[in-house]
C-alpha cells in the first residue's frame, strides 16, 4: 500500500491563516472564539457559505485528476451539532462521501479537535488550552463522536478509515513548540493547568477508541492513530491479535526540522529527511503501516528568509513580500525536497499532503511570500510537485 | 490575435444556479432580491465570504496553468458601492488586477448588469425587468460607472479592455428566449413596459460609452461591445477613423442553437457551428475583431435528454439524475463539439469560456446531470476540453 492523498484542511475545521475572511472584524485567533464574537446569524451565514463553497464536487474531480487516491478530512468534535454555539457539519461530510464514491476517491475521517484541547494549537480549536485528557467526561464525549462516525460511515464504500484524534501533543513537542507562548490563551483561567498528554493516557485512549469503533467498522477499514509526535514510541503497542488494520500516522514538516536544528539548505533538508523521516518510518513500518498524514513543501530556504520554524504574521513574526527567489530557483528547491520526502513516505504506506487548498493571498496580503507552498493545488500548477501532471506549470 | 480566456462568472455578479447556498432560505431568484430578503448583516456576511473564497489567488494560478491567457470578469453596476442595499466590490477587482499582473493574465472588465435591467435574465440582475434603456438617468448612471472603471484601471498593465454592457437584448432574442415567461418578474408593476432594446438605442449608447471611456483608456486597450444577439447587424457601425480597437463580442451557446431548431446530435451541432458560428464570425471579422465572449460545451445530447434550450430545475423543468451516457461517450461528444467551436472562434480573435467555475452539485442535488460541462475546471479535469492539459483526466 502506498496511498497518495491530500488533506481537506480548513473546510470543516477552520484555521484563520488559511481563510482570514471568516475571522474579519473579530479578534478571534481560533474557531472557539469565532461564534463567541459574532452574532448567531452572522456566524451561521459565514460558516454556511464557507462550507458550501470551499470544498465542492469540482474539488473532488480536481483531486482525482491530480492523480490523488484519497482525501483526509479533518472534522471537529461538534460535527453532530450537539455542542452549541457551534454548528454541526455532518451533512457536508455526507456529501463528501457521495462525491468520493462518484469519482473514485477514498476518505480518511480525521477527528481534528477535542473539547478543552488536545494540543493547544489554533488548529486544535482553541489556542493555549490543552486539558482534554484531564476531563474524563470530554474524553467520553470524544469516544461517542467516534462511535457515531463509525456507525454512520462504517459501511460506506469510500471510507478508508477513521483517525481517532489529530495530534494529541506529548512532552517533547509541547516544549519544542513552546505552546503557551506561540499560541497564547485568551482565557487564562481556562488554560490554567494545561499540559501535554502522557503517552500512558494516549495508549489507553487509543485502545478504548479502537474497541468502541471497531464494532461498527468492518475489519478492512483502518483505525488510524497519531504518534503524538513520538514516532518510535509505539513499538510495543497493540501487538495483540485482536487489533486489526491499525495505521500509525506521523506528521513531518520541514519547519519542525528547522526548529529541531536542521540547517536551511536543500542539502541539509535532504540529509535530515533521509536520516530522520526515512529511517524512522522504515523502522516503524515493521510494526504498523505508517502514513505521513501531514507534510508539505514549505521551508525557509524557498521563502528566502528564516521563518523561525514556520512562524508567520499571525504569530506576530514579520514575513516578507519580496520575491527573493526566481521562479526557477523556487521550483528547483521544491522539487528536490518533494522528491526526498516522497521517497521517505514510500518506506511507509502512504501520505496526505497538507493541504489541498488554502486562500492565503501572497500577492495582496503583506508578509506571506512563500506560504503558497502549503497549497497542493498551487504546487501542482506551479510544477513544484513531481506528479503525472507536472507539465501543468504556471507563471509563479 | 486569438485570445484564450475564461469568464469568472458568479464571482461579483451572482447566478443562483451556480452557487445555490447564497440564496438558501430565500425565494430570491436573482441578485436584486437577495439583499431585500436577507437582513443587512446576513447579506453582508454571505456576500463577503463568497467574494473572499470563490475566486482567489490560487484560481489565477490555476487558470494560467490551464493554458489560458485572460479572464473576463463580470461586474455589477453597483461595483462602487453607491447603490444600496447592494455592497460594492471594487476592492475585489483591485485584488484581481494584482493577481493577474503577478501571474501574467489579462483582464476584460465586463459590466454585466444595469439598473432596471438590460435583458430581463436572472444574470442581468433582475428577472423579467428590461427597462434600463427607457430610463435616461440610469443610462447616464451606467456611463459614469464605465468612466470610473476606465479611470481606475485604464493604465493597469493587466487591463485588456472594458466591455460596456453584457447582453443588452434585442427583439429576436427577446422573442426566442420568451423572457417574460422564462424569467417571470416578481413585481409586475416594476416589470410593466419591459421590452427589448432597439438597435438604434444600442448604437447611440455604444458611441457615447466609447467617448466617455476612451478619454481614460489608452488607445491600445480594447473597448468591447456586445452584439445584442444580432451578430451581423453591425457592419456599418463605428466605421469612422476615430474609433480605435473596438471589439465585437458575440455569445454562442449550443442550447440556443437547439432552441433555434438545431437537432440534438453531434453531427447537427457541428454542422450548425460551421454554418452559423463560423461563417458569421468570419464575415464580421472583416469589420471588427470578433470574440466569442461566452460559450460552453453544454448540450442536450451529452445530458442524455432534451433540456429544452438549457432550461433547468430552476425554471421548473425536470432534469435527470441518471448517468445516461458513459464517461467515454460524454468525453467523445464534448471533445467533438469543443473542437468544432474552437475552430469557429479561430475565425475571430478569441474566446472566453463560460465559466471558469461553478458549484452546481450534480451528485447530491437532483436534476443537474450534465450541467458540469459549464464548468471549465471540470472540463479540463475530465479531459473534455482539448488543451495542453488534456492528459489531466478524472473519473467522470
Amino acid at each position: 500500500m502506498n496511498l497518495k492523498g491530500v488533506n481537506l484542511g480548513n473546510w470543516l475545521v477552520l484555521e484563520k491563516w488559511m481563510s482570514p475572511a471568516l475571522f474579519e472584524g473579530t479578534t478571534a485567533e481560533d474557531e472557539y472564539y469565532l461564534p463567541r464574537q459574532l452574532s448567531k446569524e452572522v456566524y451561521k451565514a459565514r460558516i454556511g457559505i464557507h462550507r458550501a463553497e470551499y470544498i465542492t464536487e469540482r474539488d473532488f474531480v480536481a483531486i482525482r485528476a491530480m492523480g490523488m487516491e484519497a482525501v483526509r478530512i479533518p472534522v471537529p468534535y461538534f460535527i453532530f451539532g450537539d455542542r452549541a454555539p457551534f454548528i454541526g457539519c455532518v451533512k457536508e461530510l455526507d456529501k463528501a462521501f457521495c462525491w468520493a464514491e462518484r469519482y473514485g476517491l477514498e476518505i480518511l475521517i480525521d477527528l481534528h479537535t477535542a473539547p478543552m484541547g488536545q494540543n493547544g494549537f489554533d488548529n486544535g480549536g482553541i489556542c493555549g488550552v490543552c486539558k482534554w485528557s484531564q476531563c474524563p467526561e470530554e474524553v467520553e464525549f470524544v469516544l461517542t463522536v467516534l462511535e457515531r462516525l463509525a456507525e454512520r460511515y462504517g459501511n460506506r464504500e469510500a471510507l478508508w478509515g477513521i483517525e481517532v484524534l489529530n495530534e494529541p501533543i506529548t512532552k517533547g513537542a509541547w516544549k519544542m513548540m513552546d505552546v503557551p507562548n506561540r499560541y497564547p490563551a485568551v482565557d487564562q483561567e481556562m488554560a490554567e493547568g494545561s499540559a501535554p498528554n502522557t503517552l500512558a493516557f494516549l495508549r489507553k485512549f487509543y485502545e478504548k477508541a479502537y474497541e468502541r469503533i471497531r464494532k461498527f467498522l468492518p475489519e478492512e477499514k483502518y483505525v488510524v492513530i497519531h504518534d503524538g509526535f513520538e514516532l518510535t514510541a509505539w513499538k510495543d503497542f497493540m501487538r495483540e491479535e485482536k487489533y486489526k488494520n491499525v495505521v500509525l500516522d506521523t506528521h513531518q514538516y520541514l519547519m519542525m526540522a528547522e526548529a529541531n536544528g536542521c540547517g536551511q539548505t536543500v542539502e541539509e533538508y535532504k540529509a535530515y529527511i533521509k536520516e530522520h523521516y526515512e529511517k524512522e518510518i522504515e523502522e516503524m513500518q515493521k510494526y504498523f503501516p505508517v502514513i505521513c498524514g501531514e507534510w508539505c513543501l514549505f521551508n525557509s530556504k524557498a521563502c528566502g528568509h528564516d521563518t523561525k520554524g514556520g512562524q508567520s504574521v499571525l504569530n506576530g513574526v514579520k514575513g516578507t513580500d519580496a520575491q527573493i527567489l526566481t521562479s526557477e530557483g523556487k521550483r528547483e528547491i521544491y522539487r528536490d525536497v518533494a522528491e526526498a520526502q516522497l521517497a521517505a513516505w514510500e518506506k511507509g504506506s502512504g501520505y496526505f499532503y497538507w493541504s489541498y487548498k488554502l486562500l492565503t493571498d501572497t500577492v495582496n496580503d503583506p508578509g506571506w511570500t512563500g506560504w503558497d507552498s502549503w497549497d497542493f493545488g498551487r504546487c501542482i500548477d506551479f510544477g513544484w510537485f513531481p506528479s503525472e501532471k507536472n507539465d501543468r506549470k504556471g507563471g509563479a
